[in-house]
């Protein structure tokens, strides 16, 4: 049994604890957490909760070290500190920071002989694996990533802290026209706008001005501005019954030519309908915690990405199994 | 530079051809072939073609050798028996067959300290990837392969061996239907004639019985008689005008559920719309000679698959490129 343990309990900790479950060969040995640990209440319980003080205590009995925080302040700090005493695995997210945050758990896994396994989920994750494939097969081509339709939780947080906006839901939208475009294989170039709507169901206070609430939002720099984007004021009511979930998705494709005088076309295709954007991003993680502790027990060491991580190292099947029924 | 030989000179091998001249890594240093070697032109030329009863003297002159045979008799006695010498990409595609290739391979491999990959392509390859990491992913769940619109080499071979039959071409067509519902999450149950139907575009002889030609399609053991099939009787210059190409694809859609009573339901799908199926399968096998190459330079040994290579081996880019620019 892989034990493992999670730190930080939010959205992402509750998936991976479900994820758990679904893998016969994990178990959840412990969850750590900065609140109190008798405010945490487990999804699927009987585990222990620790305080994040007391982690080093019970360093042996845990194989791989989830870290479950956000992207923006917690994992930069604490996925190489944890790398000094755990295999670790987490979900940084913030593309421009990876090399970075790479260098940085490197340097800790290194120094501990303990793998780390950064920037798992679906972007970065397996759009991201898609991205590499693809290219290294039509090289003569062009790659595209859309992403949605979703909630996107940044530019819901935006518009939340507008002036007499209650509460807020955005979902991103890809384009129909250019996503057939690219399907077609013509390889178009695309803005912003082109790529991307912007859809914005906002509930807003009593006698707010809306007129104003609307034009900060569309005009919002660098989340909005570059987009068009359509609000829909609705109720409380209306916002919890119809968009409480975190749907997710998107499609990387790329088109490529081949040939003497790359006179074929190809296009590879890759697509994600999720109905939780934080259970889809669990279930990577959960099957690269596996890859962790196997590459651990074959005495590796350092930070490793989905780009180093041999496919096999995912399952828990042999490799006979493997090439007799997948291959 | 990557130094790249090809064992037989057909149409993969052509597309071998052409693909090496879209990476600045490699170069074809030499065709081997079993007929006369003056009676081959490669497609881009400038390049020695010799007797495959030579091909030791060039031992040296050889990092990778691609092995261009077929599957059914050339590549399961070629493969292992180059692998005593040359690190090896085969694209031997009889599923049924892999684990007892594998092993021969395997065994060759490891004593003459050369990498063998075997079974590089699209199925086998890229959908046997998308087989396995989408499996590990969503554990609860389900997946489904579709081919097409593609020709069946196979099925038009077998038309064509029918008394009267001048030429054919088969189209293997997926079931828009099952498609939409397997896209949809609903994991239905499919017969082998709910997934695809066959379409068959058929030159027969002058005054021969285009009836009996039909009935002996439709009703051909293991080939037709699990289908829906459509028979067209065509002209040559038609067959030879509309159904020139080779082209292939197809689907790999995996629909599976998560969290606590698996309430959230997930579709991945990959999916190829290829012009040229051989020039495609050649492409991926480049990228994997690359793999293969410096496998072997790293001092690794034995039969290996596209599940035990970790994708960066496929790229020319550096670590810190793939990190900066793809992750």
């Amino acid at each position: 049994m892989i034990r493992i343990g999670l730190y930080g309990y939010g959205n992402l900790a509750r998936g991976v604890d479900c994820a758990i479950k679904q893998n016969d060969d994990m178990e959840l040995c412990a969850v750590f957490t900065r609140r109190s640990p008798e405010s945490v209440k487990t999804v699927t319980g009987g585990v222990p909760v620790y305080h994040t003080n007391e982690i080093l205590v019970h360093k042996d009995e845990i194989d791989v070290l989830v870290m479950c925080g956000g992207s923006a302040t917690d994992l930069p700090v604490q996925t190489p500190e944890m790398a000094q005493y755990f295999n670790v695995v987490d979900s940084f997210d913030t593309h421009k920071n990876i090399p970075e945050h790479f260098a940085n758990v490197d340097a800790a896994a290194r120094k501990s002989g303990k793998v780390g396994i950064i920037s798992v989920g679906w972007d970065p994750g397996m759009f991201s694996l898609n991205r590499l494939y693809s290219g290294c097969i039509l090289r003569d081509g062009k790659d595209y990533t859309f992403w949605g339709k979703g909630v996107s939780q940044g530019h819901s947080d935006a518009i939340r802290r507008i002036e007499g906006v209650v509460d807020a839901k955005q979902y991103t939208v890809p384009v129909e026209s250019s996503l057939d475009a690219v399907r077609r294989g013509e390889q178009p170039e695309l803005s912003a706008r082109q790529k991307h709507t912007r859809e914005c169901f906002v509930v807003a206070e009593e006698g707010a001005d809306k007129a104003r609430i609307e034009h900060e939002i569309v005009t919002m720099k660098n989340y909005f501005d570059e987009y068009d984007t359509t609000v829909h004021f609705i109720s409380l009511e209306e916002l919890r019954r119809d968009h409480a979930g975190i749907p997710h998705g998107g499609f990387v494709i790329r088109s490529g030519k081949t040939g003497k005088d790359l006179e074929n076309s190809h296009v590879i295709e890759y697509s994600l309908k999720l109905d939780s954007n934080p259970e889809f991003t669990a279930s990577v993680i959960v099957a690269y915690v596996r890859a962790a502790y196997r590459m651990s027990s074959e005495g590796m060491c350092g930070c490793k990405t989905v780009f180093d991580i041999p496919p096999a190292y995912l399952s828990d099947k042999t490799s006979y199994e493997l090439i007799s029924t997948l291959l």
